[in-house]
């Protein structure tokens, strides 16, 4: 394994080779395991659980980890190729994203969506300019429309809880938040639970409907693995003998490039906040998942997210051992 | 062992374990002990010698660590509970922590206090609401009320230096600071001394007396050990023939709870600086000790700080030895 | 090896010995020669390169490191000697330093040029005074005049693309950029070659001649490595039948303390921007090396930069082996 980019460069067989390798490597630590073994971590964007559990995991396996930031460069680093860099930037990513990956054995890079142009995010132009620096086996820690390490701990997470994969109902929910958020998570779990071969609901309010390249990509996933994908924005009909709702806040594509716009076709949907009682026609088993951080009492009510249908410390702790088995591909 | 949170938590014999296990790994490192194993270490507070000697603890000991500042999560982490996060943080720490704690075998936590109500404080009620989150091993990393690495330090310095334990005399003298400063050192370092079985007493001006609780806790402490606790404003009869001066200032809890009052209070006490002049009638051996950091020419002079009695380079050694017997016993 | 402070304090047979074990640790890891081993890192000023090629390092050795800047200490800390610390810092380097070594096996330390004082900078005092507080093995990570290991790693670089050291000639020329940057580079980059016995020549405009105490020291070297040294400001001469160069920066020596007129100095300037036309009388196999950061378009033309006659990268990456050497040599 070179890379671990997107779920979609994987077939079932490898995912769940990786999947089986996460509970070994869980039940029987593996402390020498990548001794000497370095990864580099460049988060063009905050982070507390991918920074976190990735230097975990490094050590869990008997390696290292090192972090960069662009701040850590004098002003910044320089990302707009053919310039001129009288400004402040007194450094350029086509040296420093180069430098640092021949520090390490692999490098984790993550790099949001700019959220100005739809094209370019869901082309992943930014994420894929600095993948083209680098002749080291990379990791995608979340870029403009993928969120690998996510989805692999999240697919982990049903298993666990032995939530169908055939014939189990996956409930992608929009949910209110006072910010646009990217399209990552929910694209790239989308086509998660299309690949496990779920049926899957996306429940959306009108003009937050995620983009046709984006439902495309899933839809091809579900033919393959006999999954199925629906879209409404009717709650009552989505969570219908749903074995799991998973949450999460997005942009509205229809006004991508107007935050004016976009913010006022959100400012009217507070009322899409995950309750107790929107598990009332699911079935009794139903989970409660989202990846964290999350808004309470904005995205979902306190009652739900402490309640026994919530699994999202459970989701948020196999994002560590997802990475392990990742990591112990990419670098044993 | 499951935690380390308070000094009075353990008997004598548990602390006389640890510090020969602090003298055993200092003399015959252990590289390999924690092979595999993660630390923790959330600060909600600031840190220099708590977060560098935990990580040089764990490496020293095989293992490895992670830093948590509530700035790693954007805009912060909430801290209240039932609150509608419509503001700015966007994550609470109900679901940060535990997720933390999740990575790691050990978790160590500091949250100083708030120092807005007394009784909230010697409570430790944040740093407990803290606690409650997590089902981990815990370090306390020093508290409201408490710092208990830095008391088993102290105390392993008091016997590095053949400081006598029975009919030792132990000054704990409060120092001019500019700020008001938490009661957790010079809280727990009265009991951790009342509990080595000294005779100590508390040198502080009128005013800066020490809560009655914590008095009440030494005192219990004292009574176990064959030790004694007296007060006094009278720093001639304080350093009759003693054998270590532990300074530190601290805010007066009569005015715990009004900033203007309690800065008015120190403002008058300036001349509460150690001078060699302190050390006239004290034994010829007596040594100078604080925990760092500290403020030359305003709590001490340089005379006494970098002179022969001073041996606080030393104890903030035994910081790092300290922590790596409290890690041992609780990851190997 | 106690220190790694300057590549003069080294013969030429024990740096040859040193690249021997960089190239050996390359080509045959050692993870486990510095388990439980401790570096500590301390920078005053901020760092990219140093910083995680250090981190890489240990990590590679199988030890570890912890990192300390000034704002980790509550307000920063405090330099001067002698102070009433009544200000904004709380802590002094007369503590801090030797409990941050105390918590190490050996302790990097950067402390950039003040650029107020020419030979205060000559002089190194400031981080002399640094290196007095201690009494544990260091490394100098950069200081007012020395890059040591910035040195190594441009020997070894020199080396691995064989680059002659008889007769090979090694141009170390001025380039603009808007800052007035440190002459510890330039400085001991001259010295390097000079006592790698190479032909250096100076390329500088007027009024950016190296101090005489710099240009004193690297004759010395040449007397001894049969190298030689030349300076000139005419770029046609200094570029003939050239078999490097290297491109830095500099502030003008002739105005240290005066900034309006060293900017004046330099604005007239912006010509000394290493183009591919620099290369037309130059050996066909002339390579370009630079310390990096570097700004495109100011300091170098991207054409050269992205060209075959770059190194920088090779260059950068060779930073983390010199040092494992280093490391390997002080702490195994």
């Amino acid at each position: 394994m070179k890379y671990f980019n997107d779920l979609a460069d994987l077939n079932s067989d490898e995912i769940l080779g990786l999947l089986e390798l996460a509970n070994s490597l869980d039940r029987h630590p593996e402390p020498k395991a990548l001794n000497g073994k370095v990864l580099a971590l460049l988060f063009f964007n905050p982070s507390l659980r991918t920074l976190t559990s990735f230097q975990a995991a490094m050590t869990r396996l008997g390696g290292g980890t090192f972090v960069v930031s662009p701040e850590m460069s004098i002003h910044g680093l320089e990302t707009k190729m053919g310039i001129v860099m009288d400004g402040n930037a007194a450094e350029h990513i086509r040296e420093a994203v180069p430098v640092i990956a021949s520090y390490a054995d692999a490098i984790g890079i993550r790099a949001f969506a700019e959220k100005k142009d739809l094209e370019t995010d869901l082309q992943d132009v930014n994420y894929n300019n600095l993948i083209d620096l680098i002749d080291k086996p990379f990791i995608n820690m979340e870029s403009a429309i993928n969120h690998p390490c996510q989805n692999l701990a999240d697919w982990k997470t049903l298993d666990d809880f032995k939530i169908p994969a055939k014939n189990g109902k996956f409930v992608l929910s929009w949910a209110y938040h006072p910010n646009a958020l990217p399209l990552a998570v929910p694209a790239s779990t989308l086509h998660m639970a299309s690949m496990r071969g779920m049926n899957v609901t996306v429940l959306r309010p009108e003009g937050f409907e995620l983009p046709a390249k984006v439902m495309k990509k899933a839809k091809n996933a579900a033919v393959l693995s006999g999954g199925t994908i629906t879209e409404t924005s009717d709650r009552y009909e989505a969570m219908q003998d749903a074995d799991v709702i998973y949450a999460k806040s997005w942009i509205s594509a229809r006004h991508y490039n107007d935050k004016q716009m976009e913010s006022e076709a959100r400012e009217n949907l507070v009322d899409w906040r995950v309750k107790d009682s929107w598990f009332d026609n699911a079935l009794p088993s139903c989970r409660f998942m989202h990846c964290l951080p999350v808004r309470r009492g904005v995205v979902v009510d306190d009652s739900v997210l402490d309640g026994l249908k919530s699994i999202v410390i459970h989701q948020a702790r196999n994002r560590m051992l997802a990475q392990m088995a990742v990591l112990y591909q990419i670098m044993k």
